[in-house]
């Protein structure tokens, strides 16, 4: 019940944070070798939790590589057999194991059909990394909580190593070698996620707003409380909240804005206010304004295990097993 | 209290489609006509509940088109001023008014960045339409009711148009010309989603979950149960919920399924029998097997808004009144 599984491994993140800004450049040149000459565009491959990932990664790559960037809808290949042209295209596949056979399966189809193809794992023997032209290894180590915490940032530095082989990221050597750094205050100090985490111990429902690169680390907070704490959380783009979802929450559906000093701001500021209006329990969650906001993302995912494992603890759940498994054992 | 409203404009759904199904190929026409010679690529460009129906459209491009389909991410240009390069690509934009600021903003930029552009709207002669240089119009009339009906299932039909514009899609004139009467037979009919509302009635949380082309179907139910009725429903891909949110759902977490006969249907089947084994309460929600599964998601979002329309009734809500601006109205 203490949670000490995924405290443990959370715990890990600055060291395996630092493992990748040191081994960024090399990540980087490394994909960068397999560059197709003319960049189509750029496409992620994903499932879960990797997802969000892959959202993070599809803006960067974006911004740095100046074409446009998406995500595969893996049922095209798999149950339409479509045929698509990937001629152009570099693909980013991204799976914590490596071994999830669906997405080894269409890597391989989209290289067959084209594309120059990178993987994102933590294993660099996986049937995944076998299947691509680059590898760009988490090195995270084994994860043994069923949270995932330490592959998730790790693959989210990882995706700006993809980025910046395509061209200039929004952030510079400083931002990343004090990366580590930062995540480890975060991890001393959590005070902040343990006060939001006491403002919606009795929430049954729950959304996480942001804006701009900070919205995957919005889905991967509302995903990860879902996961653990078992509140029904959603993770939404400040623009699409405020396109339906604001006419319908009340005094019961707390809101939590992932704040950064950022490009964001403004958006997420006026956001606030309309709700503080309408009398809804909106709370920020501030990020450090020493990191540049494209890399944001990563502290804010730490934040959010934090407020995951402390709401958790709050609901008398136990962080460490399968939310589900226990109730089913209980049950049978 | 009655929905008339709604009832109204969902009705006018069979006159709609046939006026769309008649100018199919017309409109395809328009579109080719614009396309550029070497396609590098698809991009939806919308917002809130047009966003699903520009899954739908990336779906089918991709597959008529054989070139990678996505969705543009505006914040990128609007926030960090991205330089993307859109040479070869076809962007979708979708807009019900057509005079969304923020989608006519970077619908222009797309198009100054070398993208070749076609508006899906409601109104040929709104800012958006200007801004392209191929429109299709739905010409679904005014929408009084706040849950948009017609304008959806209008646009869905709209982007298989601009799909067949690349390359053929995977249904026929047939199952063109039968789908206005498909979706009067639906209306005409409104057993099933009676009784799935009285079977939900009481339900705060609920899951639609779908697999391949009718997934936007299960996002686009989530959102109307979501706007109408209140409930805090979550679209999900088939292959997505088994590999999360599966082991958290309980009795308490109802979960709909989109059922087809066509390639999906395996998927979902074992989706079924996993939650009935787990005593999570699941219901399929079955589409008529005259229409293709390429075209099952007009019918799916039909039969969702009549769900959406008699949950909203139990529930003691109005649904053509804005949800939440009445309870603000009562306590201000």
């Amino acid at each position: 019940m203490s949670g000490a599984l995924m405290t443990a491994e959370m715990n890990e993140q600055p060291a395996v944070l630092g493992r990748l800004a040191e081994r960024f450049d090399d990540h980087a040149a490394r994909v960068r070798a397999i560059v197709p000459d003319r960049l189509a565009g750029v496409a992620f491959l994903a499932r879960g939790s990797s997802d969000n990932a892959a959202v993070y990664g599809r803006y960067l790559c974006e911004l740095a590589g100046g074409r446009p960037a998406g995500l595969v809808a893996p049922s095209l290949l798999t149950l339409y057999h479509a045929r698509v042209d990937y001629e152009g295209y570099l693909v980013v596949a991204l799976s914590q194991s490596g071994a999830t056979p669906e997405i080894v399966t269409v890597c391989e189809r989209l290289r067959a059909a084209g594309a120059r193809t990178v993987a994102v794992v933590n294993d660099a023997g996986s049937p995944l990394a076998h299947a691509v032209e680059a590898v760009v290894p988490i090195e995270a180590g084994e994860e043994r909580a069923v949270p995932a915490t330490k592959t998730v940032t790790g693959q989210l530095l990882a995706v700006a190593a993809v980025a910046s082989a395509l061209g200039p990221v929004p952030f510079d050597g400083a931002a990343l070698a004090a990366l580590p750094g930062e995540v480890h205050a975060l991890l001393d100090d959590p005070a902040e996620p343990r006060a939001l985490a006491e403002w919606l111990a009795g929430a049954e429902r729950l959304f996480v707003v942001a804006r701009g690169l900070l919205y995957p680390a919005a889905l991967e907070a509302a995903l990860k409380v879902k996961e653990t704490a078992r509140i029904f959380a959603e993770g939404m783009s400040v623009a699409d909240f405020r396109h339906g979802p604001i006419a319908a929450v009340d005094e019961h559906v707390p809101v939590l804005a992932l704040a950064h000093a950022g490009p964001s701001q403004n958006d997420v500021r006026d956001l606030v206010a309309a709700l503080v209006e309408r009398r809804v329990p909106v709370r920020a969650l501030m990020l450090p304004p020493t990191l540049p906001e494209a890399v944001a993302p990563i502290p804010a995912v730490v934040r959010a295990q934090q407020l995951a494992l402390a709401l958790t603890l709050a609901r008398g759940l136990d962080p460490d097993a399968p939310a589900g498994i226990s109730k089913v054992t209980k049950t049978h």
